[in-house]
């Protein structure tokens, strides 16, 4: 059995299983219309192991333009200089972090990574930003990830395929990593100034010159409050409609506490953030459960189709 | 790209992705060893539209022991009757409960249901009981569910599929039922007595007879409890070696608030419900989701090898 | 600052907060009203150390009938035979559950009891089972729980509380617990029949000779579904009202996933389980955290006004 | 009874009860030591309610430094301006999201607040740009803040008591929020660069000045990731003891699914964010349950001892 005729045999199904055929569906539709897609990545996908299906989203633009946490390039950047996130024992055996801590050992749930890739992930930054400095001084955080992509070299890396595929990549709140981190102590003695504010519009530009709009939200956090907060700033189209016209979102956190992390596609629509016509839902699940089978059945009817993923625009912005 | 392509793709990521691949990893084992297969079926799953593929699993021996809840038993009937579990419409929209109320319309989160079904399954519990005070009076619930299953001709039925394929159904809190409701209503004026403790040996007899015993549980609740509580129950093995062999279980519930749905195998180890050598997986994920593809990758394995479902004995009980 | 105070402080909050006060409102009407007060019990509350607050709730009558699950009351007797339930240390450092299997403890998350307050349970419930054989042979399952009570001494103890209270306790699920285990152990010798249909109808009469009914429902499990089953039962009143007039739930369980242990107030209006002019709210919060919290409140209410609990009836029945 | 009565009461208690317990006893001593406090908030808290007594922690010192997101201080402006955020209507019947979008309300769970009050946000925040502008053209985040706190008069405001007791406030996201998106309209035609990198030194340094350090993590995302960065970029005190005193979390979400905002403090210690002899607790709640119950026990122990929260320095930097 193919993943899609799993997808396709849970369409009459409900809770998870009828959500997840509906996700399938719906990305489906976004990629056979002219849809600019955004992305929001949140969590620790890339060291469960999502990178390869994350980069291969952007390679083949899957999606088109990527907001994402400072920690995910980090991981990306780790592994695309050739350190490894490892699973670690069983996690529930794992007992001791102080003894981990002894060894130079960090843990994130049930994957370790050693102290080194931080030092290789330090020197890469650097020269980097060497690099940057003899050009100009002031860049954007959208050019900056750029800039980190164009110097890596692993096919499978995210910001490299987002260089190869002109995806443009946010980082809203790249200050709280190690990007932000190293840029801060480059600057302090180096020419170089990140202006966090300064690629607001190139979002939102690519937001109004988009035919249709799509949001794939992975987890919630700034990825998701920032894609969400341009489709509420863009001006509404000819014809008065506004907000995305397609949203899956898939978290592990549920609304009952408020938080912007599970609050519901409907409530979206309240605030105008998701028009009154668009097509959603939202899949309560584990990403790195979720996203496997929905993008590999999506990939099976494309191909089924023999087309590829359309774009309504030339994305990168020069 | 087949589902299980898609399974051992995940086997080296960490976090959901990783059980799950190590879920299917420990089915293909528990049924490729003689193993007893105990699952524990808690939740809706039938009204989700699970209903065949669990049907399936025991009419194909991938489980040989079923242990469940009264509400699962109501549904499978129902169904198996001719009635539905409707796909209500986007349940964020549904809005108003006393008007379904006032339409007859009974509602599972996303499903509805007619309230005649509930009428249709009374005609026709009564017809089984009035069947079953002529041969005898006293019963246990193993036997009455049997005499159920032998009135019901659906294939997709789980009760119908079980008295084919031999597999004993359980349901100790049945009380807590329409079934159970129905029985005592009957028993005011019939002669009908349902013993609840009779069918403990029965189980534990399962228990004890089998060359290796593997648990997939499905939600917590009753049907977990009772199966840890007979591997808790039941004497060593020679060798000493004592509780479960096999043990995932797929849960949306997590252990912080020490409730025994959340509770981790890890806990159960130090009950001896599941062996110290065992091979356990927890996959926190809703069942309607991960059930599907772990049964489909699984069944493609066993394709693969060419052979059925090992079972260490003949577990139907006469 | 009393607790009641910070209850009133929180009445224009949202989010869990405004229910928490909402909470402490309904139950405070529940208790000044003539209102028969069902409880549910699920989940490993005595253990957690919430029996005193349970035990107080049915000695003083907040509550005029529980229904719970066989491990609730295995917990109860243990407790009440002079055994402990002892907090671990800390349990993400507890490691290894194979050592605690060889030492005789067993686990419940970060709780610990020894094996031999297992052995006490079985010497104690034999010596009752002994007693009762001897009058009779047949009890329904109240009435085994009722003889149970009597031979307790602890004034802590939720099943002494309960026959001193005249509180009836139901416990579908019994067989599911070391209780029924024992009872079914002691019947292959002994003359003992225990009916686990037969107080049915007691609850049924009790639901139906309440002038108003109000649930508590704490997790979920059978003993939330048993109690909703009575109420869709119960035909309705003069006037045509039907089901329970308030109903709170304290869970950790959210309704994503159709399991009836997560599921809304509201779904339970479309079957009428709960009445159209209904006062509920569902506290999604771990019990041991809100029950405290609320029944402190509620109790510093009760004694400003004055007066103890209203109970519309003698509900224990002989 | 006291609130403080009601948390002692629950010390022996486990599940969420005892670590409620913990965490009360952690905060004293963190308060009766000199401990530099950083509390992180995410999530709406402040539309939920919980402003009050978030400005009264700042304003006593409770907490010595703030780091939360753009929505919190947008939410806190708009109460501080006379907006409100209203409950709704019971959410389960709120039904219709797309009919709050044309009455220009917006929707925040079981809150709803009126677009106009966005517009009195924006003008506030323009004048406030104007005036900054006119001084000098450089800011970074914290100065920011504090400039809008200073134009604020309202006491239950954050940002105004932050400014009253010179407690900084950090937003290292703000890119993402309404403050940031005014940010950026004005500096199109106004001169004005707020600089996203430029307070890490600040924090930074208040974190090696502190005697001791402790967290108060409300939620997870960034401000939980910004201080725990903090803590682990730090250079090791005298005698080499590194990362956080003390740590206490209030989150919803568990560590399942391997994301930062549910991650274990434990696994903090691994990476050397907490310390090997710290003290911590994480309390899964909502916290618009737990902080309420919290704080006012913690000032009732205060209260007893009759002394103020003791700081460690003077923290406001000019």
């Amino acid at each position: 059995m193919s993943v899609d005729e799993l997808a396709v045999g849970l369409r009459d199904c409900a809770f998870g299983a009828g959500r997840l055929a509906k996700a399938v569906d719906i990305y489906e539709e976004m990629l056979s219309e002219e849809t600019t897609k955004f992305i929001g990545i949140a969590g620790a996908l890339v060291p469960a192991g999502m990178r390869p299906i994350l980069a291969e989203m952007v390679r083949d633009r899957y999606v088109d333009v990527v907001v994402t946490t400072g920690a995910t390039l980090v991981h990306d950047i780790i592994e695309a200089l050739g350190d490894s996130h490892y699973m670690s024992a069983d996690v529930d055996g794992l007992g001791n972090d102080l003894w981990l801590r002894q060894q130079g050992i960090d843990r994130i749930y049930d994957i370790v990574v050693h102290d080194e890739a931080f030092a290789h992930l330090e020197e890469f930054l650097r020269s980097v930003f060497e690099e940057l400095s003899c050009e100009r001084e002031s860049y954007n955080i959208r050019e900056l990830l750029t800039a980190i992509g164009e110097n890596l070299t692993d096919r499978n890396s995210i910001l490299r395929s987002a260089v190869e595929s002109e995806v443009p990549v946010f980082c809203p709140a790249i200050a709280d990593s190690m990007i932000g981190l190293h840029a801060w102590i480059y600057k302090q003695t180096g020419d170089l100034t990140v202006d966090a504010f300064a690629d607001m519009r190139e979002l939102i530009d690519l937001f109004c010159e988009a035919k249709r709009t799509g949001a794939i939200i992975l987890g919630g956090g700034v990825p998701k409050n920032f894609i969400f907060q341009t489709a509420l700033i863009a001006p509404p189209r000819e014809g008065g409609e506004e907000g995305l016209d397609y949203a899956m979102q898939i978290t592990t956190k549920t609304p009952e506490d408020g938080s912007l992390s599970g609050a519901s596609l409907e409530e979206a629509k309240s605030w105008g953030k998701i028009g009154s016509k668009s097509k959603s839902v939202t899949l309560y699940c584990d990403a790195t459960i979720a996203l496997p089978v929905i993008v590999a059945a999506v990939r099976e009817r494309m191909a089924r189709k023999n087309v590829t993923a359309k774009n309504s625009l030339s994305l990168y912005i020069d």
